[in-house]
């Protein structure tokens, strides 16, 4: 054990500058040529372990890589992504978004927390193991895909056809955070999500705005729409939605009273004046892991530049980010979103679906969670959280519904890792006690 | 008379050519060097007429271009801009905004219409006059200002200056357009507007969606404070501000009768589906020409590119466009919305202004109006239309309300002209029309 901790300690520059390598390449959703790059990166850096590493083409998707080493009682499938959200606006980020630099103890570049550094983690950690023992406690079978920002499409297909190959014990999912006081989050389920594009058409062409008391505005259209969706004390009034929402059972009940969140740190980091409607911490706990959400991502109408332009747009669109829970999913969203546009008189209002994904729950009470929770509280010397269910989303259904295994996460992020938005980052000394997290996991798992 | 309408005729093209060199200065406002190419441009142009032309530069604003000359029974102002709207978005243009074009028989160029067609065809025609008649029928001052599309920050200062220079008879404004029939529109006063920006702040930074339902989302506080402002029905709702609206007078009204809209043909031209809440073309002509509005010009969130982004955005920006009617003001205006927005609990809504400019009526009955229906009347041998106020603004009160002169206003403009739009626009047979009526025009009202 101890080899291996001075093993990783010892190479810990080298790593970093191997994650900085994965970064490098802009792997962002539609960018064909360096998804295939970031897939047969992956695919070398699998083989280089060790591993019979392959590269699945998906006609019309990103490649998925798979790889498996190692022998032992258990089998653990790790799933992860290297494709990553674009990075604009670009005028916000301090470095470039694709050039990994180290600034104050910290490793900044698009995906270097989500997802290439908690894959990355994984991999070096499977190295100490070889390097430092041989070989790996268990066997480890690699599952990454190039899709999982939008929407991860061609997963669920893949697993079913692949069952065979991809089955474990149990699966070590994407990856996870430190909380605003350096403690780490473990999950089980995840939420799932629904994102679409609302798009008004007004006039064939802008017109000047002394037209605006007789032309229909699509901005103004697409406001008194959006205006239905959400009340101003941010609850969801889309007729009838909530209640396909299933309630907390008891076993959610008990796992909620044990998270703890830090909501004055959390607060003080990104910024903000006050949580949504006040709420205590309980609510806030409550309301961050088990409620569906309605979230404005992004609004563009007219003109938006500088100074002022006296235009009627002729267009009007809203992106949409719904985060669902069971027993929601995306296909019921898009059919109660547009009957309820429907019936407040908005059918000029068109619905663009952008991508879907299942909520899912997995089981918080299996050896794996216990594993992790184990490996965690050895290397950190600190309880870590366990989060029943995640709020954010990804395809765990895909893959540990398809599979029908248990589920856990944690990782190399931090409470301020700018996940999806400009200066994304972990720390470098994060990245150092992942690996060791990741290591003492394997060990304990293979034996648990 | 038979030889000025010859010499425009055979000048068509030279005219042409002209207009598109100065059409070819891209004097968008903020672009200073543009703007004073533009105002030495014109005042070239003047002196060249043989007038005496002066540049008054504006500190911290766009030079002011004065031009007088002829003499006669009357004094006629005329008063332009050289400034122009901001060409974005560039991708829907057909041409280059600054490269001016002939297509299908039309004029492209930003300012085509808006406004540098109109000075320029008001420039031909006296120079029509000079050399058919070795002079002007009546004293001309020409006053082309910088900054109308920034709402004449610097103008009402520099006419109450210089009153004794500026002192007229009666003033020929901007310019104007033709209705979807090709009838021109000439029109008496004006709406004033004021613009401004709403902003919201959310947290320091963008963050991941999944944290939408504990942190507050500036684009739904934007939505909902929007919301308040007009209702479904395209009813302003800011309390108490419709209060401040003068009435119509009996006047007014039956200025309002004598009006002609073919609400059919512009319909079909904008290609929209129907008028808001499908009023009758009476509704419609009393709703555009004395009806405040409150349009939204633009709106900008959190990610606007294609695809999929998971963001909640930390900033969200509406721009607005409210046009006044007499006895509104931009000031009464801000202090209005101010009000509404704290007591609907959107204090956090900020207000920025970004200029504004009064309402202004003129007498309908004065002989400049009658000049100028009796000059379109013989160039084109079509009965026009008189708006007895106009819906779009400009500083009219800053000028004719200063000097206390009547006003009027006619131009080369049609009702495709896309003004403040991509793909600007006049009809090349409209361009030496609009010479011939100003010609016309200058005649009779000298005998007037």
């Amino acid at each position: 054990m101890n080899d291996i901790k001075k093993y990783i300690e010892d190479n810990r520059e080298k790593f970093l500058d191997e994650l900085g390598e994965l970064c490098r390449i802009p792997s962002r959703s539609g960018n064909t040529g360096a998804l295939h790059e970031a897939a047969e990166w992956i695919a070398r850096a699998l083989s280089a372990l060790g591993a019979e590493a392959r590269i699945f083409e998906i006609p019309e998707g990103a490649p998925i890589v798979y790889g498996e080493l190692g022998e032992g009682p258990r089998t653990l499938l790790v799933y992860n992504h290297y494709d990553v959200q674009p990075p604009e606006p670009l005028e916000l980020w301090n470095t470039e978004p694709f050039s990994p630099k180290v600034l104050d103890g910290r490793f900044y570049c698009r995906g270097a927390s989500d997802n290439k550094g908690n894959l990355m983690a994984r991999l070096h950690a499977v190295r100490a193991c070889v390097e430092t023992m041989g070989s790996s406690p268990l066997k480890v079978k690699f599952l990454v895909e190039g899709e999982e920002e939008t929407s991860s499409k061609h997963l669920a297909g893949f697993v079913r056809q692949h069952k065979d190959l991809l089955r474990a014990d149990g699966c070590l999912w994407e990856g996870s955070w430190k909380d605003s006081q350096g403690r780490h989050i473990l999950t089980c389920g995840l939420k799932g999500h629904c994102y679409v594009e609302l798009r008004v058409r007004g006039a064939r062409h802008d017109l000047h705005s002394s037209y605006a008391g007789i032309v229909p505005n699509p901005a103004w259209r697409l406001v008194w729409a959006l205006g239905t969706l959400m009340d101003a004390r941010s609850r969801i009034t889309i007729r009838g939605w909530l209640k396909e929402r299933r309630g907390l059972d008891e076993a959610d009940e008990r796992a909620l009273k044990r998270v703890v969140f830090d909501a004055e740190g959390f607060r003080e980091l990104h910024g903000f004046r006050e949580f949504i409607r006040g709420m205590s911490e309980g609510e806030l706990v409550r309301e961050f892991l088990y409620a569906p959400t309605c979230t404005i991502c992004g609004l563009r109408a007219g003109y938006t530049g500088d100074g002022p332009k006296t235009v009627l747009p002729s267009e009007a669109i809203a992106k949409l980010d719904f985060r669902l829970v069971p027993d929601m999913t995306p296909e019921k969203l898009l059919a109660y979103l547009r009957r309820h546009l429907d019936e407040c008189g908005f059918k000029d209002v068109a619905i663009h679906p952008l991508g879907g994904i299942m909520p899912a729950r997995t089981d918080c009470e299996d050896r794996i969670v216990g594993a992790a929770l184990a490996a965690v509280r050895e290397v950190c010397g600190r309880e870590p959280i366990l989060y029943p269910v995640a709020p954010w989303s990804g395809p765990l259904n895909d893959v540990c519904g398809v599979l029908n295994i248990p589920s856990v996460s944690f990782g190399v992020g931090h409470a301020d890792s700018h996940d999806h938005a400009p200066n994304e980052n972990i720390m470098v000394s994060d990245y150092g006690e992942g690996i060791q997290c990741m290591a003492a996991f394997m060990r304990i798992y293979a034996r648990a």
